[in-house]
């Protein structure tokens, strides 16, 4: 008796019914399975319970999302080879990105989490919250239907990928200057040339002060260049945050 | 007039009818569009031109790969973190793992490289080979289809998730014991503890010869550790390959 009256409180809970309208207006498509919503939009700072909280559908919706782009830009590049189409993917799905297009989305609105923490609505909680929701729409409305609403809705109006192909991050440069404002040297020295196949591969090393605080594998000396700069910078990113 | 005949000597080449032959006897259904399998199983090795190798198909099979086994963990554990999740993913899907599964299913014996390159054989050639393979099923069949045989056959038949769950790399010892062959020392240092809502995150460093090589973030030390140590045999490897 106990489980029938709270499935029939459910089906008429006021704030699923309003959840189920605010996402039909923001995906433009009308939910049914509310609870995966519920889940996805829900911050771990809003809740004791550890498997409450939107992680483990943030790990299931980045993985969807994840190989949606990748045969988006497989079909959208047919000449272009891995190497671009990992690197422009990992510029669609970074963080800073994703918590962009959540913001414009207006996600963060419907998003539970502790508003007391003043730090949590700077860091990237509504670009997971984003990933969280792709693997509620997921085990919603299945994987096709998914790949639509991202491609048609998401990408569509709210990333510009022609954009994000022509903008070089360039890691070495953000490096230098980060070390120069900090008064340390920064150089890049090659560490390694191999032949791989029928291809040399450059490992470039970068040192600060004379120390090795990263590598970077590719085969052109300039992308290792970059790949070992980025590094780098998460290696430096940690020990400063 | 080219074309056509291009296109009828194709529908009748001998080697792509035995290639069907072959890949209907591996996978146990029919591949459709064997155009998809002649790349996927095309080594850069065995090819002057950029596009006409087997990495583009990687690059999307990987991803494909990656979102199924996402909701395969996700719901064959229900009640285990997203930290869980990922570790078990990675170990599942890391290069040794399929690279030995593709040896067992005895893929290699129709992937096309370049033999008298000896080094290729010690390389994960086989097991990149098998993520081309799933982006070419992936874009004949579907993928329902490719869920369907990626978790019915291939990890049904050559993958032991349970032991994979139950067996810790441990990344620490790896590390210590290596260092301990070649002369080195190796120390662990807490870098840094800090809230991040209501969980505590800490930053590990691993220091080589009291130089820090790298560091790992976890909500545990133990792990933070393991991810640093993971992260050193890295860069390491990068150095020493």
């Amino acid at each position: 008796m106990r489980r029938i009256t709270s499935h029939i409180s459910n089906l008429f809970n006021p704030s699923q019914k309003e959840l189920t309208r605010n996402l039909e207006h923001l995906l433009g498509f009308r939910p049914i399975h509310i609870r995966y919503y519920e889940l996805a939009l829900r911050h771990r700072s809003k809740t004791e319970e550890d498997d409450c909280n939107n992680e483990r559908l943030e790990f299931l919706g980045d993985a969807i999302l994840g190989a949606i782009i990748a045969e988006y830009l497989f079909k959208k590049y047919p000449t272009q080879d891995e190497g671009f189409l990992t690197e422009l993917r990992s510029r669609i799905v970074r963080r800073e990105t994703l918590n962009n297009v959540a913001m414009r989305m207006g996600l963060n609105k419907l998003v539970q989490y502790n508003v007391q923490d003043k730090g949590l609505s700077r860091s990237h909680i509504f670009g997971n919250a984003l990933e969280a929701l792709i693997g509620a729409i997921y085990l919603d409305i299945g994987f096709k239907k998914t790949q639509h609403y991202i491609l048609k809705t998401l990408i569509k109006e709210y990333v510009d990928v022609d954009t994000l192909e022509a903008t070089d991050p360039n890691y070495k440069n953000k490096l230098l200057s980060w070390a120069q404002r900090h008064g340390h040297s920064i150089s890049f020295e090659t560490i390694e040339e191999k032949m791989e196949g029928q291809r040399r591969l450059f490992t470039i090393g970068v040192l600060m002060n004379n120390e090795l605080i990263a590598t970077g594998n590719s085969y052109s000396k300039k992308d290792a260049g970059q790949v070992a700069a980025q590094k780098a910078l998460e290696v430096l990113a940690h020990q400063i945050d």
